[in-house]
This record gives structure tokens, sequence and C-alpha cells, in this order.
């Protein structure tokens, strides 16, 4: 496959180099190879025929251009902190890096509107509007090192989903390069807006696939008030199910619902010695608006909480989060790891633990749940050895139990991390043979040559 | 045209006759009128051929398939309270009618979510959420009659958006039926979820362009508190802009910010003798929670309101929103009415009703504005002789006048009613021949016969 397109990248990068500034077109294999993958596990990637660097969207255009007439395909990346390997690269094709375009183009304080490049780094939004008094909500845990392109291209989302929701809320408009090179806005700066199609929904959380997004317009909201932080341990994990389904239930929105499990827990206290003991089968992590703490502490005490500790002090509530924040640096410790991304309703959150229990169990494999219990997102992560065969299929067999008991459970194979490469098997399974007639036909209609990220989420 | 495709259509009845039960396809004339239009003015419409009351998705899709074998084209239809003429008819076509499917199908309380048929009238699912503490909040003008499946085709507003958002901010998941009748599933019921496309939203607001809505999965949210109500005066209308502004620019998130124009204030005064006087330039109503209330109350004392007027009961609040409920019925009695919905940036809010009122004196017309104030979306209400040609074609002038001065004020052809063929000639003013291209490039891959509303937005 890659030798077959071998003349046609050769003629594709002559063009491109001739087209654009030097520094834009790097062929050296040194950093080629630096943009083979994402963060993702157990997917396929090859170094990319060259990488693409454009400061611009005309230059984005470009690149676009060349690549369609040339037949080359072209794999958009952010930061390259995906989780599902939908920026791996392949032998055959061009990744097109965003960084270059890092700029806050604009805030607009009085209209609570960003208007900002693809590259720029999510923790740094979030830092620039701060100080107008304004909020970005999406958080997903790569805040610090992702980008906003990225976010948008994988409808990122985090621990402040359950109040504010996830990145596609926050997006009022965008610009988006199409696969042929053409430059097409979509949505617009107000609030509401209902002319035409919601093309920014349809490209938001495509993976690269549709259009590669060069301006991203983004609504922002008022700076929260000081939050309350609560943790509440279990000895049982179905009570801290019912204290989930009773926080929810009762009306209560929290800032953040957190869970880890026993597995998680035990990892963490393996860290960082927080003496959780070894009967905590699972933790809570709450934050919430200072007049809902009377009535999160009761909804969990009366679930069968066995401690609870609470404060409104910034720097002690960042402690007590502490646990969470270890959750993934933990489990890495106990081996190799392959993280999934499963959404079920929030009243199955414990029952898809128990699951998984069960999997780890009958698989004899250690499987760490956390994630964001108050929108019913988990990530269960499985340890394994990558260096050996049999562990890698068992890790993988593990981990398709586990998608499919999240769907069994009416839920989805991926709440915020995308599909990719990693989940591109399970796609069919959740959307139904007209879902994937629809997928496809609207992926021709804006890619009839399939070039943008072909081995994506809609590979053939 | 009509005639043209007469054969056709007898063949369609007649196939449709057949294959659905006694009483599904109407072409009694006396009922095909009555769904020749809907509350639109100034726009076309004919009566139907045929009216099609299905009573369950497969119907739908026989309708959808047959229709779709003899090449005629299908106008969806909810409760015809539109204003945009998109669920208007025309002879050579049959109206599809969703108001037989209008069960809540199920309400879940713990995961917030109701199932519902696009037949249920707005209101009626509102009651029903409420039983079980729960709140939907989308509430458009037309609330008390108006259906979920319209409000999802249009993806309707109201005056809860300034605080929750719109229609689509609630659609977690639906049942399509697409022109050709296969029936697709998209979404999910959980919070979270980016597994392909978000076809969700691509069809939300889609105006019966790409398919037909049978089923749709909502979020549903805990039911609001106590509210505050507030009424606040001002003698020049900039004075109520510098208020709007300052409310919204404070970080205060109100569950309603609407205002009335000078206009609209003295039609009300003239109907129910509020005694607001005839020096009110501009009246703002706000809801607000009780922590907030002190704010703005001081943000619009300073900004120059000349009578504030506060309560925490319910009736009283509900009488001093009777001003709002009112602004229509007011400004109809003043003569016929074409009813505008534009949507620019907060902070713009005032700048257009001044151009709004430049428009009216040159015009020589009377113009009421009302509206959401805290989106930016307002509702110019032209007032004209529809017996008189040249008053009719005044107002439409007026009318594109305000569209084109909400455009130029960086806002959108419409905020919550729709294009249908009301607005389809602007839709390339906002969209762009690219907008447009990709736009026609969806409509056609759905819907390659072009049969689905062909008259609408996206008329060829």
């Amino acid at each position: 496959m890659t030798t077959a397109h071998d003349t046609r990248i050769d003629a594709c990068v002559a063009a491109l180099r001739s087209a654009l500034p030097a520094g834009t077109v790097i062929t050296d294999p040194d950093v080629t190879a630096s943009y083979t993958r994402d963060q993702s596990r157990l997917t396929d990637a090859e170094p990319p025929a060259a990488v693409l660097i454009p400061r611009n969207t005309a230059e984005v255009s470009t690149c676009l251009r060349l690549a369609c007439e040339h037949g080359v395909p072209v794999i958009a990346r952010g930061a390259g902190s995906g989780l599902s390997g939908a920026a791996n690269a392949s032998g055959n094709a061009v990744v097109l890096s965003l960084h270059r375009m890092n700029a806050v183009l604009e805030i607009d304080e009085i209209n609570r509107v960003a208007v900002v490049q693809p590259g720029v780094i999510t923790a740094d939004l979030r830092a620039a509007v701060a100080t107008a008094g304004l909020f970005y909500p999406p958080d997903p845990g790569s805040v610090a090192f992702c980008t906003i392109g990225g976010n948008v291209a994988t409808n990122a989302g985090g621990m402040c989903c359950v109040r504010y929701g996830v990145t596609g809320d926050f997006v009022l408009g965008m610009e988006v390069v199409l696969a042929d090179g053409r430059v097409l806005r979509t949505g617009r700066r107000t609030v509401k807006g209902v002319a035409g199609y919601d093309l920014t929904r349809l490209f938001v959380g495509s993976e690269g696939t549709l259009g590669i997004v060069t301006e991203v317009t983004l609504r922002l909201v008022p700076a929260p008030g000081p939050a309350h932080t609560l943790i509440a341990t279990f000895s049982q994990l179905a009570d801290a199910g019912r204290a989930v389904s009773g926080i929810v239930g009762a009306g209560v929105v929290p800032g953040m619902l957190e869970i880890l499990d026993r597995t998680t827990v035990r990892a963490v206290d393996a860290l960082a010695h927080m003496d959780f003991g070894a009967d905590v089968a699972a933790v809570l992590l709450v934050q919430c608006d200072t007049g809902d703490v009377e009535q999160v502490t009761e909804l969990s005490a009366s679930a069968g909480a066995v401690d609870i500790a609470d404060t409104d002090d910034a720097t002690e509530g960042a402690m007590l989060l502490e646990a969470r924040r270890l959750a993934l640096p933990a489990l890495e410790r106990l081996g190799d790891w392959l993280l999934d991304d499963v959404c079920v309703p929030v009243s199955a959150v414990t029952d898809l633990i128990a699951a998984i229990e069960n999997i780890a169990a009958q698989a004899g494999m250690t499987i760490g749940v956390f994630g964001h219990a108050g929108d019913g997102n988990l990530h269960p992560t499985v340890i394994f050895d990558d260096t050996d065969p049999s562990s890698r299929a068992a890790a993988t067999a593990a981990f398709d139990a586990i998608t499919a008991a999240a769907l069994r459970l009416g839920g989805t194979i991926t709440g915020e991390h995308g599909v990719g490469r990693l989940k591109r098997g399970w796609l069919q399974r959740e959307l139904g043979p007209v879902g994937m007639d629809v997928h496809r036909a609207v992926k021709n209609t804006l890619d009839p040559q399939h070039l943008l990220c072909p081995e994506g989420m809609l590979s053939r």
C-alpha cells in the first residue's frame, strides 16, 4: 500500500514545497517519526511521509487543495494527546499539525465570546478568559497540553461536564477547510441562530474526517463562585452507586462528581499513601455549591458512606481531589495500560463497575475504574504487559468485553475520547446499518476521495 | 407545475390508500385546505393534494417510501404553529401530519430523560415531567399548542433560553424516517457520547428537509427553585441597552430577560391600561434567582431605570409578566402583522432597536419590537394592511431592511423561527457560497429527489 502511493506522495510533497513558505513541509525522518501516533495504545501507526505545519488558513487550504489534487491522505493533528488513534499516521499520508496556529484572536467580554485558532492550548484559553472574569468549562484530563482544535475534533469532555456540558456545547461557529481546500464558515457569534443546518455540530466530533478546523468561535460563561469539595468513602460499591443516583436524582447539579473504584483506590494508596485502607470499595469526589453541601453529605451518608470530609477552602479542596488526579498515574505504575472510555446512564454506573470487576476476575487481570460518575462516563483502565502477546490479547479481550457491557447497559462505546482507530470496529454495533450508511453518505459527500483521516472512524 | 404532477399524485395516493389503514389518507378538500399553511404571513401556499395522518413509525416509513417511489413531495407538519412557512403546502405535494403520534413514551426520573413522540404538545410534556419534579426548559411563545416535533424541526427557543439554551440542547437522540422510508436512529440516552457524527444535531433545525422525526429522546433538568420577577421602565432606549449589557456582563444568568420597545409598550397600554405612560421608551422584564435580585436592581438603576418593581410572589410575578405576554396580541390590534425574528450579539440589542425605529420612521410605518434581550433575539413586528398591495410591499421592504440590519450588526437572519419559505432568499446572504454548496450537498445526499419540503429553506 505504502509503495503503491510513493509516486503520488513525492509529487505532492514537491508541489507543497514550492507552494508554501520554507519550514512548512517537513520530511526529516527524525521529525516525521515524532508525528506517528497519539497517546492511544494498541493502535496501528506508521511515520507519515511528511509533516505540514501551516501558519494560517490560506496555507491549510493550499495543503488540502494540493493533497486532494494528488490523491494523498491528510491526517489532522493537534497536540497528539488523543486516546483513540484518530491522529495516528500512515506511511502513505501527510500529517497536518495545527500547532503553529495558536493565537487567541479575540475575547469579547460583554457578549462572552472568544475567537481562537485551533492550536491554542486549552489551559491557556481558560487562563486568558479568567482574566476577564469569564470561564471556559471543558476540562479534559489533558487540559494542560491538549488544543482547542483537538477538543473540537473529538468533542472532548472532562470533569466540568456534569454541570456545563461538553466542548460542542460551547462552539458557536467555526472556519473549516474542506477536503478540496475550500474554506467554509459555519455557525455565528450570537447565542441563538437557526439559519440552515447545524454544520458546526456536524464538524464537532468528526475526528478530522470531514474537514480541518482553522478557527473556532466559543461561548464563554461567567466565572463560577467558590466551590465546596467533598470526599466520601464507601465499603460497598453499590452504596456509592446509590449515593450517585441519590445526588443526581435529588436535582443537585454538582460542578464535579467523580468516582474511583477499589482497584484505583488501592493503586492511589500505594503511590501516595493516602491511607484509604483496604476496606474501601469506592470513593466519590464531589464539588458543589455551598448551598448543596448539606444535601450531598446527607445523601452520601444515607447511602452508606463510611467517611465523609468536606472543605470550602480551595487549597484543601485541591488536596482532596489529589486522589482523582493521581488515578491514572497510580494505575500506570502497575504495568502498561489500555484506557477505555464508555458512558452509561447514571443509574447504571455501579452496574458497569460491577460488570468490569467480573470481567477482571474472570480474566485474572487488573482493571481500575475511575471517571465522571455524574454523567455516567467511566474510564476503565486495563493493566497488561505490552511485551507479552498473550497479555496484549487478554487486554484487548477485556477491553472489548467492557465496551460490550456498556452497550448492554444502554450506553455508548465512547463518551468523550472518540472512535478513531481504536474503536472503529465497534462503530457499526452502536450505529446500526442505516446509521453507518448515513455516516458514509455524509463522508462521501464532503470527502469523496476519502483522503481525510482515511484510517479513522470511517475507514473503508 | 401542479398539473404536470397530477398523475404521479393520483397513483401515489392510491398506493398510500391501499397500504395504510382507513382514515390515514385524507383527500376531502375541506380537510386538506386546513393544512395549507402555518401561521406565517406573506408566504406562498396551496392546499395539498392529500393529508397523511400516520399512527406510528412504520406508517410514516410507508408514506415516505411510496412518496419516494412516485416522486411526490412530502411536507411534514406538527401543529402548524410555525412562523416561517416551512410547513406550507403545495398542490403537487402531500402533507404528513404527526399529530396522532402524541404519546409520552417514557419519563426516566433518575437519568432525567424523556422519550416522546413528535406530536406531543410542548406544554403537555412540561406538565408531565413537572409531576416528577423535573423541568423541560424550551418554552416557545406557542408552547401551549406547538409540538415537540415542530420544536425539534425548527430548533425552537423561547424565554428560558437565556439560562437553559434552545430545543437542540435538550435532544439526546431521535428516530428519523429518511426520504426513502429507511428508519434511522441517532444519538443515545446517555448525557455524553461521541460515537460517530452528531447526526442528531444535523436533523434538529432542518425544517423537515432531511427526514421526518418520529421519536425524540430528551434531556430534562431539575425543577428550578422559586424565581424573583422584576420590571424596570426606561425613558431612554439606550439606558435599557446599558442595563441589558450590564446584567449579562456582570455574570448574572437570569431565567428570563425580555425587552419591550416604546411602540410595543404603547400598544400594551392601549390594550390593557397598564399605565406605563407616554414617556416610557423601553421596559425590561427579568426573572432571576433571589440571590441576584439586588444586583439586577442596582444595575438597572445605575443604567437609568425610571421605575423598578419586583416580587418573589409567583402570582404577582405573573402579573408583571403580563405586559410581555400581551405584546403580540396588543400589536395585532393595530393591523395585520409581519413578525420578524433576528438575533444579534447582546451588546447590539438596542442598536438594532434604534435601527428599526429609523426604518419605521423612514417608511412611515409602525414596527413594534419585543423579545429575548438576554440572548439578543428580537421579534420586530411590522404592522401593515394586508388588503393594500402597497402596504404589503412596504411591509416586505421594512422586514428586509430589519434582516439586513441584523446581519450588519453581526447577527443572524433568524434566531428561533427558522428560514422556511419566508427567508429562504436570505439564506445565502448569511451562509455564503461555500456554505450553500455544503448545505445542498448534504440535502442531495439524504434527499436526492428533493422531495422533503422542496419549497422550504433549500428550494431549488
